[in-house]
């Protein structure tokens, strides 16, 4: 694994960086301390390289298939899953209440990436899992959680997110599935659902779907959307499945990549006889989605940054180790070859990796610490604090879970390029994870809509608020970075690249208050992305200043201070190549282009 | 096939753009008019419609294999290569003596482009084949022509090009594959050839190798290297095939895409008994393969770009038809669902792969223009004129081959977006073509090479002669364009932009005279990004010149008029949204930033 995880990198992040360490100093977490959280990684990493990775690429060959009665998932995902499990990981982020270790999410996230990096198709079960388990946590009945959420815990039953249907994709405005209520909280469940990931096999006793639906009279659009427990074996008294529950698998979605994971479209109620168990009170299901959608939005964007990470990794060991062409000013043929490391357009394609991975790692666990910080605050009973920090959480989510998507899939391209036709051919990893990653900016909401969830909601809400708390932070980092001479240029550049974003923002606002919301919302992607910029950019910062600062420290060895050294190289090339790029969509997003909007459809 | 090639945009290219039908009134081409051109790519449609798209997806999934004794490949390839031959396609743009039809190579890459968007994989064999006899058509001996040309063209042979070992991908100077002179011509080969595509197969009756090798006793390097014909198997005196010639095929590469190819490591002379016959004379065998090298290179970028454009019809296509979702400022979820095109951010990801592929689609025939003129100009014995259309066309096949490779692989990335989960499943091609287009950047020189190449060798040859071309002409153009008040806009905006290109070119010219040529070349993939967007730049301005001239004509139909104003606003896109990168990339270049340079290979 030492090949796809750089854990000196993931403990820079963690202690160095975002002192996760210092939340066992709150009573809520005071169980743990920073060896147990190591412990913790120390496990992960032994479980992913041991029993996750051997099977990544026979997985990819040999996805599940269906025979048109039962699933087929090659048998070294259950082995994973149930080690997986036995180690506790499935339970660990949860109260202790609810059967669990109490575990920061910050160390939940830095597990899960592990697996992410190793093989995140098999890890995509526990993770659908406990996606589906924590709404249970939060919202479920206490009976609901003893019959469903206990097992889903014990890794005896799987969970599943069932929001998509044929005709209406993104849009959950057009949900079509009907849920007739029959009394006692119970309701009859009619319709189709698609790109249902995990949504048939044979891994656990069970699967729990988690299923958006209406309830007939109810509110039109989105606020007559409830959210269902939908197993698909009913229960017994005692709690075992006992009979099928009319959930039929219509078929599977063969994809380019992330093949291991099963997608599957699904028939809820073809014989009239699929029970739904309601979840908190109808016509609320999409804000319990929610909540659980942020998370996995995250989520999602820490699965990119891992598998750019992996191929960052496998890439980096073959330029140290390939033997290619000789430097630009050496002429001799006869001399020996060196390896393609020493080319500086191989150390090009080697720092934006390094730069794009390790600054949106950062990101994905710097907003896992603020879901600990939510999660304190909320134990604490400190209302303003806790609104303040999911203020910042909700405005990053979007970028936290589209930039990697975006920028790690473009890690991924280039690590294969480094790799040349080596890197094109299944002999190595590369490929698999480019494919496996170009899921990313798809799932979850698209990318185009967390555009618009963060230019059309979340910039906008509480007049701005968000931003702003936003950008004092950003400031203050860059107050605390100009106190060095060496980092003055990153600290103004980011300062210029901050009003830069700022002027943009007041003019597409100001659009917005005269009524032009298609003007607003057009070049929302472009917004993103400028945005997305200033946070990776704003995480580099702070990384090279705690790297600078350790620099200073004496006693290193030189491993550390070449370590350090790479930190700020890779911010600085950030800087120089990537930050600039902020100038460029400041003024298009300031020139209100209306270049797409215009475009008529039949001129295409 | 309507969904996978715009006609309109290729009869816009080449007769109003390029005038390709002027050719014709040269004696060389005097056989051909408009008329028969257009009969040509009808039949290249016609054919790719029928033989080469239906079986894609299929070949795709059933790639060629090889049981340890035969290659197997499914039917419906030879049959579709039978078609095009039988058509005429293998032998058309070759010289009437060479009993060809001396057809523009305008036209041939015109209707080379129409397959490549319909099946790149099975036109990989008659394209390597092409490239293969275009080198012996102009190197070989009369008998060699006579016994290995002539039955390439009548599609008995076919063709590679082995010049990849395994220990030296990009990097001639390392081979060491051997050839012994045995007199007569006669060579005995040892060695090992990778990535060789279309290697071993039985779609002919024999595969003849184009090898290049090392005639021990010559100069080390690239200066050392023969250029040999060795054939699978050995001709008897009738140029039948008779007997194996000691080539062996020792395993298929298997690849993310372009799986259809069959892609291989040979090994030649394993019995010390195969046989090879030299081309032209001993050592200049670099520069043979470069001039058939250099036209492969435009027909990458051709593959690349049809790539983009097959995915762009087909995500289009989906747009218009797709309901989803409603415009910004409709908030009653009781409305009817939009087709998705209406979506200003999917109408983004549709001008984005139309600016691309189009300005691309432009660039590979201009380039294709500029090799026919130089044909015309050897013709009249117009040193002058051919020497001053090769510089050009030199300085342009780095652009043509790596600029569509990075950018159309990028639309194809937006047509997957564009169509969600659905571009994500193998039900759609979408994600094909993005498999098959990865590969671009990689063979035929990696990009970072086609970099080195245009810095390092075209930008300074002949004291900038080629450049000071390229400006002249694009100057020309700003000049005439800026005569239409519509485009002083894009007029502008191109010349601000080749001023910024050329400061940052003077800059690292005078580096490199200072003998910094470390310094010179570190950053060489960002001046090939950079000069590019001002080639596709410079096509858009003269596609958009020539569009607002036709649409001040009179009595044009509603449908010309919309593709007119489609190609307007792509131009715009370009302009606003992608030119001004190269105000970025020239402040960089003109910095001589040193960050990848200076990165310490221990520092990652």
């Amino acid at each position: 694994m030492s090949d796809i995880i750089d854990r000196r990198d993931l403990d820079f992040l963690l202690y160095d960086c975002l002192h996760v360490d210092q939340l066992t100093e709150h009573p809520y977490f005071a169980d743990h301390n920073r060896q147990t959280f190591e412990a913790v990684v120390d496990t992960a990493i032994r479980i992913a390289r041991d029993k996750f990775e051997p099977h990544a690429a026979k997985l990819d060959r040999e996805p599940p298939s269906f025979d048109g009665d039962r699933v087929h998932i090659i048998p070294e995902v259950a082995e994973a899953i149930e080690a997986f499990t036995e180690a506790g990981f499935l339970s660990a982020s949860f109260d202790a209440d609810d059967g669990g270790m109490q575990l920061p999410y910050s160390i939940a996230q830095a597990y899960m990436a592990v697996f992410y990096a190793a093989n995140c198709a098999t890890a995509g079960y526990p993770l659908l899992t406990l996606a589906a388990a924590n709404l249970l946590a939060t919202h479920a009945t206490d009976e609901q959680k003893e019959r469903f959420l206990e097992p889903m815990l014990q890794g005896r039953f799987f969970g599943t997110m069932c929001l998509s249907e044929p005709q209406a994709g993104s849009s959950l405005t057009d949900i079509e599935t009907v849920a007739e209520p029959l009394g006692a909280g119970r309701y009859k469940i009619r319709g189709n659902k698609m790109w249902i990931s995990g949504g048939d096999h044979e891994l656990g006793e069970n699967i729990v779907h988690l299923v958006l639906a209406k309830i007939p009279g109810g509110p039109p659009g989105v606020k007559g959307i409830s959210l269902f427990i939908v197993p698909k074996m009913r229960l017994d008294d005692a709690g075992n499945p006992a009979e099928p529950n009319d959930v039929s698998l219509t078929g599977l979605n063969h994809k380019m990549g992330f093949r291991g994971t099963i997608n599957t479209a699904l028939n809820f109620g073809e014989n009239d006889d699929c029970i739904g168990w309601l979840v908190g009170e109808e016509h609320q299901g999409l804000r319990y989605m929610f909540h659980m959608m942020n998370e996995a939005r995250i989520g999602v964007g820490l699965g990119a940054t891992m598998l750019g990470h992996a191929g960052y990794q496998h890439s980096l060991e073959y330029a140290k180790e390939r033997p290619q062409g000789r430097p630009a000013a050496d002429k001799d043929p006869t001399s020996e070859p060196v390896p393609i490391i020493e080319h500086a357009d191989v150390r090009r394609m080697l720092l934006a990796q390094k730069a794009a991975t390790e600054g949106a790692l950062m990101l994905g666990l710097f907003c896992a610490r603020l879901v600990d910080d939510i999660k304190l605050a909320e134990v604490d009973e400190d209302t303003e604090r806790a609104e303040q920090t999911s203020l910042l959480l909700d405005l990053l989510t979007p970028i936290a879970k589209a930039w990697p998507s975006e920028h790690c899939l473009e890690a991924n391209k280039l690590a294969i390029q480094v790799m040349g036709g080596y890197g094109y051919s299944s002999e190595y990893p590369v490929e698999r994870l480019y494919r496996d990653n170009r899921l990313n900016a798809i799932h979850e909401g698209t990318n185009g809509i967390q555009a618009l969830d963060l230019l059309g909601r979340k910039v906008t809400m509480k007049n701005g608020a968000a931003l702003q708390l936003l950008l004092g932070r950003v400031n203050a980092d860059i107050e605390r970075a100009r106190q060095t001479p060496e980092l003055v240029e990153l600290a103004d550049a980011l300062e210029t690249a901050t009003q830069q974003a700022a002027k943009a923002t007041m003019t597409l606002t100001g659009a917005a208050m005269q009524g032009k919301v298609d003007l607003f919302l057009a070049n929302a992607s472009v917004y993103l992305e400028m945005l997305g910029h200033i946070v990776i950019a704003w995480m580099w910062l702070q990384q090279a200043t705690i790297a600078h600062n350790q620099l200073d420290e004496d006693g290193l060895d030189t491993a550390r201070e070449q370590f350090l050294h790479g930190k700020l190289q890779a911010a600085r090339y950030f800087f120089r190549w990537e930050l600039p790029k902020v100038a460029r969509h400041s003024e298009l997003l300031s020139s209100l282009d209306d270049t797409t909007l215009s475009m008529q459809p039949e001129w295409f």
